[in-house]
């Protein structure tokens, strides 16, 4: 069978993908989520409305390498009231106003006291920062720094209701096998709340792909990871130790559905197949932007640690850390737009159409060109001036189809799009003139 | 013997080679070239007056690996006439006017019909372009854009007085042993009709180049060859395919007349020694601008494709397609200056030399620096703020004459020409300081 | 032992080390010296007030390789003194008026023939330029060209009273033993007159880096060499041949005090561990410029020829040649600064700093992170868009020390100092999440 065909746009893909993808954005968005608790179990309820979600449970308390599963939090309320009874933050308002794993409070205290436990950026005054507390006891409010000048002397009631039990963390897993055993692994973090682009953007693409890729034939086996940041993906790591071998591809992504980038952040490694697929696809035409491994970022942080060193690089449009809307109230449901969403959601299925139809080619008629022109492959006329990409794809595959090159190869070097080539590989395997080294 | 004596300049190089070189490139320009017939046996025969041309003949529908030799095509005359019988294209003012191998036509016809068989270039309307349509039976004329849209509406009478027979496929050859079984190959196309730069300009190149090596020892074999180019070269290659293991180093030469570049583009292997030679040389005084091997351009195509891979690059002035002349009637034998075509005479001149002279030295003084002040190698003042050149090509060769680097090398890493390396080696040689790692 | 506690900054490198420096370079910048006689011998008596200097004596006429030393050179006077006596040129205004090696003049003579002895900058016409004619005898004088042009014709009276004779080439060397008997080489040249940066500055910062490492504990014996150009190193190469081979890193040092740079030129290999310690070290914060070898400076021709091949590098401030100052009366005390002193001190000791204790570390924790927040090296609030460099260093010694990369290697690849990384790796053994490879 023709392994490019089985890759070939699919309903998926040509459909208002964008529009859907954002609409399930929009669903995840306002979920309340930590590392543990009730919003990952509500997020990973909605995606397998879309897939078939394995929810896994690891119980508060469980060793995880050097780490232990920390105690299942939930929040049911949280608001700073003025002497009058008005809120002046609530969560209810945007659930980015309470740190991360706040412990309870419920009392008066001055505006001085308050304050030290209060977060905003001065220099962004309009938006609302996302700030944690994992694993150090603590409370704090994020607001808007404008607001925050706004504040009047005084006290002010606290009221932080959130309660920390023994229960459990909480990861989703959608595994489609493949012909083979070996496998490729997508991961997005499940863990932050209400941050459309970091990372609803990921969880919703990588759901719509999962369901796309679950009515095709697949060479390899893809491992859908929902899980969240560090201590969910180590979670996993733990429970998959001696299948990770398996793992030829990965990615993770995140921050998938603004209009910067893409950015592509290479694995540890540096030269896996993965970074090189990415110098062989484009997206909306264009080449992906390469950043070399560094060691923070998002779990490519555990899954390339000396540990495991697994092929897994970071896949984003533009940059963690590089945008203002970064970790504040401005990722939201605007800052993601369904073209980006779509467009993503075709790159990663360029992506995935490379590791599946990726060979050898070989030419059967390796000295000098073989006769393009009786095949009509080639102009008739001669003496243009330019060459058009298609026949520059012919050539190339001709040239380097010499047992030695895969496709891959061939696009690296010839710079041209691996769908390019493909195409052209296809096509003088249908003239006879191309094979199968390794047939 | 020393050898970069057997290279110094000789009379041919400093006499008026380019005007030399230019005459014939005028004697070559006017004859109608195709890549069979007549034209390309005229152009042989004028190239035997310089040098030992051995043409060999193919007979038509002889099977060339993937291809047939096709037919011989002449043209007797070749016209459009306008209803008073005025002559508005002829192929006496320019045999660009004609598409290559044209098919037959006697006939009155409308402009309409006509104008689907008449090429132009609307963004260049004052210059004829040059079409081929060899392995599709077809017909077409080219004119100027400008002449094309002064045409009147109503018929015009158009004959292509031209045969196909049975005949032969020609190519010349002129091969000057060496001292080993070593070869050097350089090609030039001969198919191209009245192109000055490309390539008359290579023919009368490399046919002054082997007139200036017969008469000198040459460590390698020089092997030219005139074809045409594609089904030329791979007859040639079909013949000598058991003795394509002594190529050593080629070129494909052509557009070598113009005051562009020179721009040389790698061969398949990208790091063959004919690779690295073009490096260490310079024409007048510039660097070689190079560009990596793509499976495009001239018989370098056939040279290395897979089946062959020989160590073979391209060298030309501008690099085709990219000058406005290119394949129109603007390049004419204004476009190809003496001055140039000396130059590059010379430089082909100076890769042979590097390719004949090239060695390992020895440095015989090995622990620290020789002192190269009391065999007059070096200022005796000291405490200049630069040191010459020439000092720097001793210091240079000293330093990495280990056994280990060819002067080729020493040249490719100090950045020096090959020239002042070789020159520096031969000093220090003739000073008893390096001999020969090889003896 | 810590060893990165071993190299923190001593009392030395707080105290005022710069003007501490700067004095030295004072003292020694009066002294007439050139590469034999009593210059080399009293500047290497100062040297001794600092460090325990060995002073070694070869006798004139010694074979060292092709080299011979040359007789003993030594200055008394020397003057040109127009028709009324008034001397237009004395040595006891600036040592450098009188060439290197003048042999010995007492004569009158017309401006006409004393003009073919004298050398001027006309381009830098207020500077006395520096010039030597060791090897070949000769006399001559150098003067400012703003002099040169007001000297009135008529006859002058040139007195060079200097003596050859046979007696020894002077050099000192310091030898401070290590704990393993592998060694690091530390040059600087001795021969130059009163040129403040080229080389007194070199001499002065290598006399107070010995006194600073003799007081610690050493893993490496450090070798420091006051040897004249060329020769002396020679010497020294020729008497300690059979024990090149301990030296693992070596740096030759010369204009080390001016305000620009740091430049550093790699060693012949190119590679070499010294090499690569250059790009992970900083000074004053900043990156050290790098450039390749070539076989022309100081004393690294020699130590780098191809009968050698010694890991040794060359240290400057501004490189030689490229300051306008180089080489000539403006190369002065002033054109050298404390504060360049100083921070070339540090620079180098940081560089000793890493030869000394760079070691393969080993994450005893490789899988995943792991968790730094309990561990006091982490934030314990998270969400902030930056990173410091701080936590940046643990995650990539963690990344990284998988048993195949340095704290070198990790320095590179990270583009963080060496200095972040070894204390990254020193705090990470404190916690137990760091071994040592090697034990």
């Amino acid at each position: 069978m023709n392994e490019a065909a089985r890759f070939a746009p699919s309903a998926e893909a040509t459909a208002d993908i964008g529009g859907e993808i954002h609409a399930l954005v929009s669903r995840l968005f306002p979920i309340c989520r930590s590392i543990t608790g009730e919003g990952v179990r509500r997020t990973l309820a909605i995606l397998s409305e879309h897939v078939d979600v394995a929810v896994r449970e690891v119980p508060s308390g469980t060793r995880v390498f050097d780490w232990t599963v920390p105690q299942e939090w939930n929040v049911r309320a949280a608001s700073i009231r003025d002497a009058s009874g008005k809120a002046v933050v609530d969560i209810a308002a945007s659930n980015l106003h309470l740190v991360g794993y706040s412990e309870p409070v419920a009392r008066r205290m001055p505006l001085s006291e308050l304050r030290t436990h209060i977060h905003t950026l001065p220099d962004q005054p309009e938006v609302i920062p996302y700030r944690t507390s994992y694993y150090s006891r603590d409370w704090g409010f994020c607001m808007a720094h404008r607001e925050y000048l706004a504040l009047d002397d005084g006290d002010y009631d606290v009221v932080i209701d959130t309660t920390f039990s023994d229960g459990s963390l909480t990861y989703g897993e959608v595994f489609l096998p493949g012909e083979t055993d070996r496998e490729v692994l997508l991961s997005a973090h499940i863990c932050h709340p209400s941050l459309a682009n970091d990372n609803c953007s990921g969880l919703a693409v990588l759901a719509f792909l999962a369901r796309a890729l679950a009515g095709r034939r697949r060479r390899f086996g893809y491992r859908f990871l929902f899980a969240p940041g560090t201590i969910g993906a180590l979670c996993w790591l733990a429970a998959n130790e001696e299948r990770l071998s398996r793992i030829d591809h990965g990615l993770v992504v995140s921050c998938i559905g603004d209009g910067g980038g893409p950015v592509y952040k290479r694995s540890r490694r540096g030269d896996a197949t993965i970074d090189r697929v990415m110098e062989a696809i484009r997206c909306d035409g264009r080449k992906i932007a390469m950043i070399d491994f560094s060691p923070f970022g998002y779990d490519e942080r555990q899954f390339c640690s000396p540990g495991f060193d697994l092929p897994v690089g970071l896949l984003q449009r533009s940059a963690f850390g590089t945008f203002p809307e970064y970790h504040t109230s401005a990722d939201d449901l605007d800052f993601v737009r369904p073209e980006h969403l779509a467009s993503s959601f075709r790159m990663i299925m360029d992506i995935i159409e490379v590791i599946e139809t990726d060979r050898i080619p070989l030419n059967l008629s390796p000295k000098g060109e073989p006769q393009l022109g009786k095949r009509g492959l080639y102009a008739t006329t001669g003496g243009h001036k330019t060459t058009p990409d298609v026949t520059m794809a012919y050539l190339w595959v001709l040239n380097l189809a010499d047992g030695r090159h895969s496709l891959l190869d061939i696009a690296c070097r010839s710079g041209l799009p691996f769908s390019a080539i493909a195409a052209a590989a296809t096509r003088l395997e249908a003239c006879g003139l191309v094979g199968d080294a390794q047939a």
